[in-house]
């Protein structure tokens, strides 16, 4: 079996068998990265670029470490400065690494749809490592990876997500797969974060955290951007975190056995209190761990697509 | 038989022979990176140091990956902002470079004749990888590989090299690299942007484009530079366009089986308009692929060569 | 036998034994980066990670260098305008580097002890690549690996270590290391540059740089920061340079095959005379290949300390 796409540009519209197979693949490959010698040659040879129009770190080391252990040559370049936005289109860039045979390029831009873009006019593969306020599949699949490991499955589960819901490329890739995994999602936080055509995707919206919590069997915290802060949409942060922030207290009314999430960066104080960051709860750096597997699996299993293509 | 030169600063002396050399390693190695494991164990454990004081990021990542594909250890740094800058002369920073036992420095740099300099004061190989408006001989040599695979051979044909004659790198080593392999070269733009000593390179220049498109068997658009627009040199992109963007009417006069490159990125509808740069005879992204080959070629012949002579 | 801390994080404490054992090791890696193909399996499969918050291209090539002659995985990543510093703490950001399984951290910081902190909340080994004006310990152990290749030893030679005292991370580091081998140490410079409590650390003070020339085995001269002339620390470079330039006339009173060392980069012409950095006394360029060797050598016994422990 394989994926239906050459692609992973989100996971809206991707079935429940291609998210099991790649929640799976990773499981096979989460194992290399325990080893003391962690690389394996299954990419040998092959070609990967990290195509980052936005700052990251965390997302691009985690792709980059996974190219490596998979043997891949990996290539970074991140696009602020550089010739290729001199008067070139975007299509034109991506057509220059094509035609250096790049296998899968790996794209984070602001730009809502730009990897679709790049997409429909690439033979490669291209992964979307976050488009804007849009996707970022990658996160949500390593969040559904976590869940799996933890509680076995995710059909049937209730997920509570917290925080800015409008802006939120993670919430919204975990919305999409979750649902098509059988989860249910309800999402958290103040009215002004959270968009009207959210419930039309079928999810319940709360306003009010404790009313939530009792709920969950797992709590997803998101990250407040502390640069929004002052705009309208959260009046302050002080307010924000007595009203949203999951504390000692809060958890007390959430099931013994909840899971606490948080794709990082972490905002210790503010969406999270330390004691839960850091506490029994928190699979917030197994999140991490398991984006190395879920990322190896990605990059296998659309870096190989077009020779399993020809040997079928 | 090897290069006359530890180094390859420019196309500026170097024979038939040596070009003729470097394009046949290039054929063998062009395949490299069309098998699905593009990666062959020639260069392992040599060290090439992309040393780019200019911000580039096509021809960074053509050597990088030419480097990645030949099993070196390919190191990057670009000098804005290092501490290589604080005080360090030029040649004290390459020979640092050199002390970690470095093979091959690649070198991108704004001042012409720069690689010059640190090649005279290291054992090392340096390759330009364009000195300032000097040289820019790896996109010659891809240029010419381009047009032999096409047209099986230089020797005899008209190339027409179109736009901003005065501060092209690609030019001027186009010009070198052409005429020592028998081809003829005609130069077409503005007055402002062709020098007076390029006739003196016993080159033919024109200032009308439609006068040269019908002599070309190749017709190479250079990239006109939009931070020049405004100077003397260039009263409007749109004055420009109208006089010498290859458009498909020009391409009515132009021989049949013309080729058409461009060294990139391609300013779309300024000096190339987008149907002749996507048309049936546009060579432009296989010049980025053969770009990768070259590359192998030269660090090949010059990555090994201390060894070579040794055993000699 | 193995060194008794995972991180290196100073030389502050560390034993005789231990230095000798870097150094040691060094030597067997010394002759890896002379051979023609510069590589080894030794890492193989192991992650390093160069985290620089702090602009540096020697020393992080150099390390970049080391990890891949080892056939390590290396990462690099610098801090500055990425997300990891929106917010987070230094020790989560470590903390996520360390879940994607990093088995050394490399760090620089311009915050004395940053690396100690992170090296407390870490399992992964640390390697302080120089933290503020605290220490610089890899520097350190190359330069007492240059001197112990020339001289055979390091007990009861007179080091002399020239310039800018009080604000170097390289001299500290080079007065807890030479002092631990039974070297003697002099420091030289003007008295707003050497703080008091330098005497306390047992090392011997002057003023007058002709004072302490004919006692040295070995000349150290420090990097003067250009940045700071001006201050009060500094009242002129050229006044600098008359009174503290290691010059051809200084070098006549010096033992006649006494070492010159310098941590680079250099500036000729003022801590020193460019016929003295050139000439026949000079180290500067061993010492930076030497720093490949160190560093190959501390990765090694770091990197694979998890696992030695576990086999025991």
């Amino acid at each position: 079996m394989q994926l239906q796409s050459k692609d992973l540009l989100g996971l809206e519209g991707v079935t429940k068998k291609e998210i099991s197979l790649i929640l799976d693949t990773a499981e096979s490959f989460r194992e290399v990265s325990e080893r003391s010698i962690k690389k394996v040659p299954t990419l040998r040879g092959r070609t990967i670029i990290n195509f980052f129009h936005e700052p990251s770190t965390r997302t691009r080391i985690s792709f980059e470490i996974a190219a490596k252990r998979l043997s891949a040559d990996g290539i970074n370049f991140s696009t602020s400065g550089s010739s290729f936005s001199k008067g070139e289109t975007l299509v034109d860039t991506v057509k220059n690494l094509e035609a250096m045979q790049a296998d899968v390029i790996v794209m984070r831009h602001g730009i809502p749809g730009a990897p679709h873009l790049i997409a429909r006019n690439l033979d490669a593969a291209v992964i979307n490592a976050g488009d804007g306020a849009h996707e970022h599949p990658t996160q949500a699949l390593l969040d559904m990876f976590t869940i799996r490991r933890h509680l076995g499955k995710l059909d049937g589960l209730t997920v509570v997500i917290v925080g800015d819901i409008a802006f939120s490329r993670v919430v919204r890739s975990n919305i999409y797969g979750l649902t098509t995994m059988g989860a249910r999602v309800i999402v958290v936080g103040p009215p002004t974060l959270i968009p009207v055509e959210i419930s039309r995707m079928g999810i319940e919206v709360l306003y009010n955290i404790d009313e939530a919590i009792p709920q969950a069997d797992i709590i997803m915290i998101l990250r407040i951007q502390l640069e929004r802060q002052g705009k309208v949409f959260l009046p302050s942060l002080r307010e924000y975190a007595r009203l949203y922030s999951l504390t000692p207290e809060r958890m007390k009314i959430a099931k013994k056995d909840v899971l606490v999430m948080h794709p990082g960066p972490i905002n210790r104080g503010v969406e999270i209190d330390p004691r839960i960051a850091d506490g029994d709860h928190s699979v917030i750096l197994e999140q991490v761990s398991n984006g190395v597997a879920v990322r190896m699996a990605l990059l296998f299993l659309l870096a190989g697509r077009k020779e399993f293509n020809k040997s079928e």
